[in-house]
């Protein structure tokens, strides 16, 4: 099994592990050191008042694979802050989040992530942020 | 019926139209010329990891509760942006989420919002933000 | 002298031994635990090409009085993250900026500010922010 | 001339026309659609109390290198609301700002910007940001 395996198979244990990501139906598809792919898969249930993903969706995708590109290098954490760009209405099949630590410190994760959309057709980036993360387990 | 009474009726059927917000039990408690209130009661989906609300449900109460507030003076909007600062741990058998408009432009609305956890005793406040807005119906 | 009094001759100290806040004319004038207050008198070396207040001096007093505020209550510290929002153009004869700690942590402390233009008349909010800050000597 | 060079004079004369650049000596080094470059060299005028880069410049490079970047696709902007995250202390001879729109819409850019300091070796990535811009010109 390589690093990136166990990665994967890490983090998909933590999310799990999260009621909020089960029910939701997030899915862990991608993991390296410092990186990591959630997926989403449209249905009703995720939509604001017109029917696109929910803005509050588009967050916890960011805050989650924020978090999780965290983990990979330094177990669980916790986020202190996090912001959401919302770029464009949130409409497709399947959304998919990628994260990626910008800065690992001993006290504190910086991390971004983009959020596509995909329909027919390529990806389109329909939201970015950031997070900033501490470990749970620092001093 | 009061203005705030018509307010309130009007937010509620906006929430009753969100998916989401209904899946999550999201309800509107309070209404004003620029404020709104939301209540979420707790139940073990809404967690993450470590059985708090989730920091996604954080972000989504407070970037639904300023967009209620902006939705008082303008109607309809969309979020352009939102950031989230998790304070504490949010556990609590009910959160409470209060929002202001603190700027309504005819091209932007700025709202911010505070986050309340309910326990036994006083409210303790886990987490604040803030929103960008823009009426969904601008030029 | 007061506690108040004393907190006011250290973030005079601590202003005074910042070159920048120097030059920009930035001056420290109410302190209490947990608060801070800045004022900077308008001169044309602080404009952006349209004569208002430059948007990065703006973020540089609300990150400057959140800071101020945090050090009431925990000594040096160094920002991680601000965020400000511009309400309306940054146009005054003098600018107020009001900080206040909202979460004091071991390891973390959540500050918000308010930056005011006062002409003639009452002063007229500009800007809001937050900042996430550490403690220089934390762990 | 070239596009580029056309844009890279374009810019400078807008920062020209800011007095505030101009004290702080921000000088435009790159630009092409959708993109912009500044850079600053320290001189002990722009410290915090550490002697490190102010956060408040910091975000001021960020701020400006997002809004030419803005400016490049939509001519005159002005900044509704910018974040910095400060990722390692700002030491350098040099500073230079990367800004790049993410997403040009008639009411609103959004745009993203990276901040390195410059000693011996290699760039060294000390802040990132974002920022949302609206063009002054907007209906």
């Amino acid at each position: 099994m390589t690093k990136a395996d166990d990665l994967l198979a890490t983090l998909r244990a933590v999310n799990e592990s999260a009621a909020f990501n089960r029910w939701a139906g997030i899915a862990v598809t991608q993991a390296a050191p410092g990186e990591a792919e959630l997926t989403l898969v449209w249905r009703n249930d995720l939509g604001q008042y017109s029917g696109f993903l929910h803005a509050g969706l588009n967050g916890a995708l960011i805050d989650t694979v924020c978090g999780f590109a965290a983990y990979t290098l330094a177990g669980p954490v916790l986020a202190s802050s996090f912001t959401v760009n919302c770029l464009a209405p949130a409409i497709g099949e399947r959304f998919i989040a990628r994260g990626r630590v910008i800065k690992a410190g001993r006290r504190q994760i910086f991390a971004t992530a983009d959020l596509f959309a995909e329909k027919s057709g390529p990806l389109s980036l329909v939201a970015t942020g950031s997070a900033l993360l501490v470990p749970a387990s620092a001093p």
